[in-house]
This record gives structure tokens, C-alpha cells and sequence, in this order.
């Protein structure tokens, strides 16, 4: 009997930080990998967040037996609060993510029901008729896994996010033995993270930042302020231990970190020799050079704490000339400008500041094309699809799995909704589930569409005029002067002859408008070409025209 | 008798592709270094350019006596056209560079009475009591120039925007051992190059990038696609060599393109053999590996060849599979999003796509650490101020300074308005003039504030409501129901019961408006905080609230 097809769906990730989301379908069964958001793009203004599309989950609700994360950051958890109560399936995952999945939907009240199951690395979780088993690999928060999945037509491997690091400062290194050892049993399919498949070489481990910190903290002269993500748990590892080493004491700064550090602390992943930590209220009469803040802000977020400090409007803490500032991150794409502005200010208040342009700060997680044909190599797949990037990210990583060897009609680059489906000797691409992105805004998720962002972008770039005329029901004739308010236009005051002059205008329209001075539709087109085109002429610049009649 | 004072009044320049300006200032004597432009920030909406504020420049307009320029990129030439009219002083500038101006002047129909005088290297020009040489300097655009300024208190060494290119593809090498005779002989003040202040090391020549083309045009299977900024000869001119010697033809793509590459083969800063060079209309029936197109585009420009190519919108070519796109230039920031999509776009299409990430395409024209300490090694100012940069950079190369020797108390790292005074023994911030951005939006220049910023950002963020309501003039009482009118707010039809529902509330609030009904200021902030409440609670969103009343 020939067996069925198994499908593979993604549904998110084509994008650097970007909302990661699969499922694989197998006859009535559906698991579902990751569920992550995505912070908005420049042109979605106004936009809060991005998550992954469900539809095709939610029509085919009763065969799908669960979602398993790979690890617990924002672009792989994230959309869980918007997408399970449409889709209340239990939750597969390791312990620090569980406990990450649990603060989030907390934090939104998002969802009380939600059946999350700590799973341990080596154990099997059956998913109808599929089999997962979770293994161990290096990212840049503990506990990221990648997934064993054991389907009716052979062994799907999963990379979740990794790199290669055989010196970790937590957890275990990347299961590469298990991997070989499936390899050679032989593998059906390699979904493998692709974020840094541009990037020539291997990805220095996490230990080259130790050592990097370890020698600022040795020789600052001042307070060290250290910024990074707050679930980058070994970054903040490698700084408690070098405070212990010299003598400094370490205070957590912002909630969130706090949260994240306390959190950490209290599962085991993270560990402070005693006295080391310690409150805001210890600060008084400490020697500069015994001081260090761990903060949030790599990213220049506004309501950060190293921004407030930065602005001078933090409600505790201001820049001391002498403080030495380590940036330990990378912007995520699209931050740069804001880093950049609050690299500026602290430099302008006497603080030295390093970042990963000019010191050894900072590492990311991903791995680079060394250790993805690595990995290519060990597992020897049948069958590729490159995961977690962009096009371009995922085109490198195609190459790269030319380059070892798996032939190019087995390599498939899916755009987010195509469907793959495969059996034991051949793939195709069959087809496209309707797809699109959804948006977040304020509590709203789903209605903000094209009109609604075309109009944000047209009043954010010539902002816009009202005009307000009054009609006569029975005569149809215009009554008084039209009225006309801008926004975001031009200088009110500098331009008030303009705007006088285009009441005039729209008057002069309107007494010898002719034919149908009643057709509303017919004055509104009319009133808008005449004062679009006179705008255009005085100033280059198109806001949007909106006129409204009322009748008296 | 003791000397006057020397000021230095940088009036622009504090950003990567700043606006560059800076004056002079001795006695009745004021010369003026550059008149860039900077492209808008992205909270800048809706902005097309932003200029330097020239205030002081018109206030003292009588002792202005000349404008001299150090290249032709815009963020050293671009604001000319909008500062000319105001200050129609004489400007001095290397060939290239007076042919770039004379290009935009006669683009923008700006100014017709400018007074352009071209200099050579070696050649003195006498600006009331300052003496200016030009001399060869290494940037990605030919004739740079660097400016030694001869003043009644010492020598002035102005760098431009310069690298050390010991073998450059265009023009001379930057005049190291002029600079080193003068550093011999005393220099009262260096002002220098930051733009790659944060690098380590040394930037590459760009013959460097030239083998990489050469290998590229070489290897690829069909045609090539290069696209570099269109001021970067030197680039074009390795491309041209390297089509030459493998039997391809260059066809030039793209207006700005062709209008550059035109000017410099007739000013002989550009040389093509015979035959290399072909018209568009010569491509029929050319085999592909005998195909070069030169394209704008590098920065990902919506309206450039490249991108209209890549989103299959240009007239007459279109991506073929197997084309290989060479971006041979840098990100500008901020252009990051546009170039990413280009790339994605162009790999989808089945192009292979070569990028400064992925292969080295691209060096850029700004001297690093090392080049900058051997420049303040050779000329030994006694007196150092950092230009061309954001403050970080600034702070940087402030730095580089005093590693090299120069006391901290000489080096100045300045802002924008800030006045540095200088005589032969010592300096001192003396005081600040008014300066602030000057937008240019359409045709105006200087009339967008922070008013209309403002509004253009709330407006992107979540759109408008205005609320129109009739009051008899009489009764004072509202008439009909109140109407309201959205844009980039919600999604009107699925929201249509609750704007429905804020009609209704608007009408109660009036009725039970209680006091002064007439009073329209009260009515306004009645309506707008009524509303801005019920929006943010249905929402979370806070649309601009506009109301606007009739009396009827």
C-alpha cells in the first residue's frame, strides 16, 4: 500500500526576526512548530506587531495535536497569546521556555487555559501519528532545542535556532553525536536555520565575549553599565561572574530584566555567588569602580532603562563622566538608528561606550556557513528545506546544501504558505494556502488592512486638509464661507494666506459648479482636484483632501 | 599687538551623510567650507531634504567671501541650490566638482547667477585675509580635495573626505608628503575626516574591489547587473576595464547614470575603449556572457533601474535566470529595509546576487584608525577638531588624537552652532549661535516645525477622527446628529458600529454638556477627551480627535 504524503507548511519566518511557524501534516495529524511574532517594518505604521496567519490551523482545527517550541524568544513564542485562543492545543516545551510561555500570557491575560507541558531533552512525545523527541543545541537563551520527529515515512530533523559552540557558558553543546548517529540511520528530512547563511565562516563561541567583558570589567575606571537582551542568560552570566572575580557588586536594572534574571535564578540557569547581586538602595557610598548595572536598551527601545538614563530621565540613575557603557548585542534590523542616537548621547554626557563595531561585545546565536554544512554533512538528508531568514538567507543556505552534495531537485526555498509535500523519494511543491500577514494594533488583531496603512502613509507624509462646506437643502447653494482645517499640512500661521485663498477657491468652485451643485460625489471629486492641484502648485506637496458637506 | 581670534563655527556636518559646513571666521573675513545636505531621519516624515541653518551666515553677509568645496557628493554640495540665493557669494571648486554643482543648479531651475570658479591642485585663491590651496585627496569621487588655508594666526589644514589609496584607480594619491612638509613647519590646526573614526585598521584600496569584478565578470554564466552610486568613477572605470577584456559590452542604465558617466568621459575623468560602450538599442541578439549593464539602484531607490528591474516595472529590462547583480556600494543608514528588499526580490527571480555581506564588492572612501593617526602623525597640529561624523564618531577620532599626542586640552569635539575661538596659544568654546535644522519639504524650505512633525507622526501612528456637528445659533443646541469621519484609524465597515456608537456618545456628552454650551473651546475639549477615552478603551489606539463645528 502506498503510503501518504507528508506535507510541510510554512507559515512564518521568511524575515531576520521574524514570527517562525511550520506545520507538518501527515493524513489527520498536524503538529505545529514555533509561533512566533514579528516586530513591525518601517512602511506598517502605527502597526504594534506581526503574527502568522492560522487560518488554514483553525479550518483544520481537529487535526492538529500540538504546538512544540524550539526556545523562548519573542520570534518563536510571541504570537502564542493571539493564536491560542483560536487554536487551544496543548504546548510542548523545555522548562525555561514553559516558564517564558507562562510570564507572557500572564503579562497579556491573554489566555487562562492554555495546556503548556515541560518536556525534557531525550523525551519522546507522541503527536498522532507523529513521534517528537527534543535534543539539545546552542543559541543565545538556555533551553533552545531542535526537534527529532518521527513520521510513518521516515525522520524529520528540526534545527530550531543553533549554532555551533563547543565552549557554551550554559547549558549543554549542540547534540552533534545524536545527529551523526541519525545521519547514518538516515534521514528523510532537514528543516535548518538559515538567519546567518550569508556569513562566511564559523560563529565564535559565546566564552570570546567572556573575555572581552571580563578585561573591561578588570580595568574600567569607573561603573561599568552592561546592556543585552534579558533572556541572553549567559551574557549576564559572564558579567555576575567577572563582578564576583573583581570585586564588583551587580545591580539589575528594569523590570523586565529583573524579571528574567529572577526567573532565571530561580529555575537554575543562572547563578550568583553570594553577595553579589544586589538592591538599587546598596548603591549609596559604593566606589565607582566596585559598581555594575546589568540593564535592558540594547536596542535603543525608548522606555528602556539605559535610554532613560541616557536622557536624563531615569527616576535613580545618570551618567557619571568616567561610566564605561558595553552594548552587548547586535542590532536587530531596523534598531539602528535609534542605538545609534543613545550611543551618541552617552557619549556626549563623558561615558565611554563600547559596541560591537568597535570591541568583541557581543556574538549572536546563529550559525554561519561553516557550521551549517557541518551540520548538512552529519545528518546527510534526502531531502532539504532552509528555515528561520530571509529569501536571501534562505537562497545561501540552498547553495550551501548543493555545495555538500543533496541534489537540487531535493532542495526546496518555500515562501510562507507554500505547500511541500514528500515521500520517501520525491518532493513537490503542490500548492498555496491563502496566506497573509496579520496585524496587531492597540487590542485589535486582524482589521488593520491596505486602506487603513495606505491612508497612515499618505497623512504621514503631506498630512491633510478638511474642508467643510455648508449647503442649502433647498436652494443647493452654498452657504457661507467653506471652512478649511489642516493637519500636519504646513505651518498654519506662515501659510494662512494660502489656506485663506483656497476658501476662496473651493467658493468660486462651487457658485459656478454648474450642472448638479446637489450631487454630493460630483463636489466632493471637484472640490478635491481644484484644491489638490492649487496645493500641488504652491507646494510640491499632496496632503490628502477630505471634503464634508453639512446640510442646513 | 596682539592678534585676533580665529573661530571655528561648524554649521553641519554631525551625521554620517551630513549636511557638511562649517565656517571660518578671522576679523572681517568669514569663508565657508562645503554646503551639504542631509537626507531625512526617519521620524522625520514626510521631509524631502534637510539643509544647514546659514542665519549667522546672512547676518553677516558683508564679510562672507566665498564658499569652497571639497567634492561633489551632496552631503558637501547638495544644499547650494536652496543657500545660493540667499548668499550669492563666489564658490571655488576642483573641475568635477564645479560640473556637479553647475548640474544641480541647472536641475532645480535654482539660481542662475551663481559664481562658480574652478581651481586646480597647487593653485592659492585669496579670500580676504585667509589663503586657500587645494590638494589631492583619495575619495570615492574624483577631484577631492583636501583645503590648506593659510590664516594671519598659522595654517589650517582641512582634510575633506579622504582615504590613504597608495594605488587608486582614479587620480592621484592623497599629497602625504605636501602634508608632511607643512606638519614640519607647524600647523595651528587640523580639521579631519571622522566619518570611519569607530574602525580599527586600514581601509582598502579600491583596485581591491576591482579584482573581485574582474573575477565576477569573468566567471558569471549570462549577463552581469552592476549597480554602485553614479559619482563613483572609479568604480565604473574598473567595471568598463574588466567588460573590455573579456568582450562584453557596458550599456549605461538609468538617466542620473548616463548623465554622469556622459560628463565624466567628456571631462576625461572616465576612459572606454572603443566599442565597449553600447546603446540599449544594440542589445538584441547579444549573447548574455557578453552583457554588462551599469545601473543606480545601490541604495534600493524606489524609482531606480535597478529596483524597477527587480519588481519587473522597468520599460525594457526585465531579471533573466542566471543573471548575476553585483551592489557594489554600502548600505547608507537608514536604507537598509529598501536594499534587503531589492535583494530578496532579485533572488526570487532566480538572479545569484553578490553583496558588500557576501563578497567583496564594495570599499568605501573614508579613512580608519590607523589612517587617521598617520595623518595626525604627519601634520602634528597644535590644535585638533574632529569633523564629518555623528558625536561618537567625533569622540572617537577626539581620542585617536591624543593616543597620537596632541594634549586633550587642543582637541575640540564640536556641535553644530558651537564657536571655537583660537589663537596661537590656546582655544576656548566661547559661546553658541542659534542654529536648528532647516527642512526642505516640496517647495518650501524652513517652514516645517515641530508643530507639523508632530502632527504628521501622530497622524502615522493611528490616524484621524474629526467629528462634525451643527449647533443652531440661536438655541445653542446641537442639530442632527453629530458625523465623524476617519482615516488610517480602523477598518470603517468592520468598525462601523462602534464609530456609529461614538456618534451617539458625542451626542449625549453635548446634551448633557451642562454650563456653556456656546463656548466652542469647551465643546472641543469635551468631545476630544470623551472620545480619545471611549477609542482607547475600545482600541487601544489614539487617533488625532478633530472636532468641527457649523453654526447653523
Amino acid at each position: 500500500m502506498p503510503k501518504a504524503r507528508l506535507k510541510i507548511i510554512p507559515l512564518g519566518g521568511l524575515s531576520e526576526i521574524g514570527k517562525n511557524m511550520m506545520a507538518l501534516e501527515y493524513q489527520n495529524d498536524i503538529i505545529v512548530i514555533d509561533a512566533g511574532l514579528m516586530f513591525p517594518e518601517e512602511e506598517m505604521l502605527g502597526i504594534d506587531l506581526v503574527i502568522p496567519d492560522i487560518s488554514y490551523l483553525v479550518e483544520n482545527r481537529d487535526k492538529v495535536r500540538g504546538i512544540v517550541l524550539t526556545h523562548g524568544h519573542e520570534d518563536h513564542i510571541g504570537a502564542l497569546p493571539y493564536l491560542l485562543p483560536q487554536l487551544n492545543v496543548p504546548v510542548y516545551a523545555t522548562k525555561l521556555t514553559v516558564g517564558l510561555v507562562s510570564v507572557k500570557l500572564k503579562e497579556r491575560k491573554a489566555f487562562s487555559g492554555a495546556k503548556l507541558k515541560t518536556v525534557s531533552f531525550g523525551e519522546k512525545v507522541s503527536l498522532g501519528q507523529f513521534r517528537v523527541e527534543f535534543f539539545p543545541v546552542c543559541h543565545s537563551i538556555p533551553d533552545s532545542a531542535g526537534l527529532i520527529i518521527q513520521t510513518p515515512i521516515g525522520t524529520v530533523i528540526h534545527s530550531g535556532d543553533f549554532k555551533l559552540d563547543y565552549t557554551p557558558v550554559c547549558g549543554e553543546p549542540t547534540a552533534l553525536s545524536r545527529l551523526a548517529q541519525l545521519g547514518g540511520q538516515g534521514v528523510l528530512l532537514l528543516l535548518s536555520d538559515s538567519t546567518y547563511a550569508e556569513l562566511p565562516g564559523y560563529t565564535p563561541s559565546e566564552s570570546v565575549v567572556g573575555e572581552t567583558l571580563d578585561r573591561v570589567i578588570a580595568e574600567a575606571p569607573g561603573r561599568v553599565i552592561v546592556t543585552t537582551f534579558s533572556s541572553l542568560v549567559s551574557r549576564i552570566q559572564q558579567v555576575i561572574d567577572s563582578a564576583a572575580k573583581y570585586g564588583r557588586r551587580v545591580f539589575i536594572v528594569g523590570r523586565s530584566m529583573s524579571d528574567t534574571v529572577h526567573m532565571a535564578i530561580e529555575l537554575g540557569y543562572l547563578h550568583a555567588p553570594e553577595g553579589v547581586l544586589a538592591r538599587l538602595d546598596e548603591l549609596r557610598g559604593l566606589p565607582h569602580n566596585k559598581i555594575i548595572f546589568v540593564t535592558t536598551g540594547s536596542q535603543g527601545e525608548p522606555t528602556s532603562a539605559l535610554v532613560r538614563i541616557a536622557n536624563q530621565d531615569h527616576p535613580q540613575l545618570h551618567i557619571i563622566r568616567g561610566d564605561t557603557v558595553v552594548i552587548s548585542a547586535s542590532p536587530i534590523p531596523g534598531n539602528e538608528g535609534l542605538i545609534n542616537k543613545t550611543v551618541d548621547t552617552l557619549f556626549k554626557q563623558g561615558a565611554q561606550v563600547l559596541y560591537n563595531k568597535v570591541a568583541p561585545v557581543h556574538v549572536h546565536g546563529h550559525a554561519a556557513q561553516e557550521e551549517l554544512k557541518l551540520m548538512l554533512s552529519l545528518i546527510k538528508p534526502k531531502f532539504f528545506v532552509p528555515v528561520h531568514g530571509e529569501y536571501r538567507h534562505l537562497s545561501f543556505h540552498g547553495t550551501l546544501a548543493e555545495l555538500v552534495g543533496i541534489p537540487k531537485e531535493n532542495i526546496f526555498v518555500l515562501e510562507d504558505g507554500d505547500v511541500l509535500e514528500l515521500n520517501q523519494q520525491s518532493g513537490k511543491k503542490t500548492g498555496k494556502i491563502t496566506y497573509s500577514n496579520v496585524y496587531v494594533d492597540g487590542l485589535s488583531v486582524g482589521d488593520i488592512g491596505s486602506v487603513v496603512l495606505r491612508d497612515r502613509k499618505m497623512l504621514s507624509k503631506d498630512g491633510i486638509v478638511m474642508v467643510i462646506i455648508a449647503i442649502n437643502q433647498q436652494t443647493g447653494k452654498l452657504v457661507g464661507r467653506p471652512d478649511i482645517v489642516s493637519r500636519g499640512f504646513v505651518d498654519t500661521t506662515e501659510s494662512s494666506e494660502m489656506i485663506e485663498a483656497s476658501r476662496d477657491l473651493v467658493a468660486k468652485v462651487l457658485d459656478h459648479g454648474g450642472a448638479r451643485p446637489a450631487d454630493w460625489s460630483y463636489i466632493n471629486t471637484k472640490i478635491r482636484d481644484t484644491l489638490n492641484k492649487y496645493y500641488y502648485d504652491q507646494t510640491r506637496r499632496r496632503p490628502m483632501v477630505l471634503p464634508f458637506m453639512v446640510k442646513v
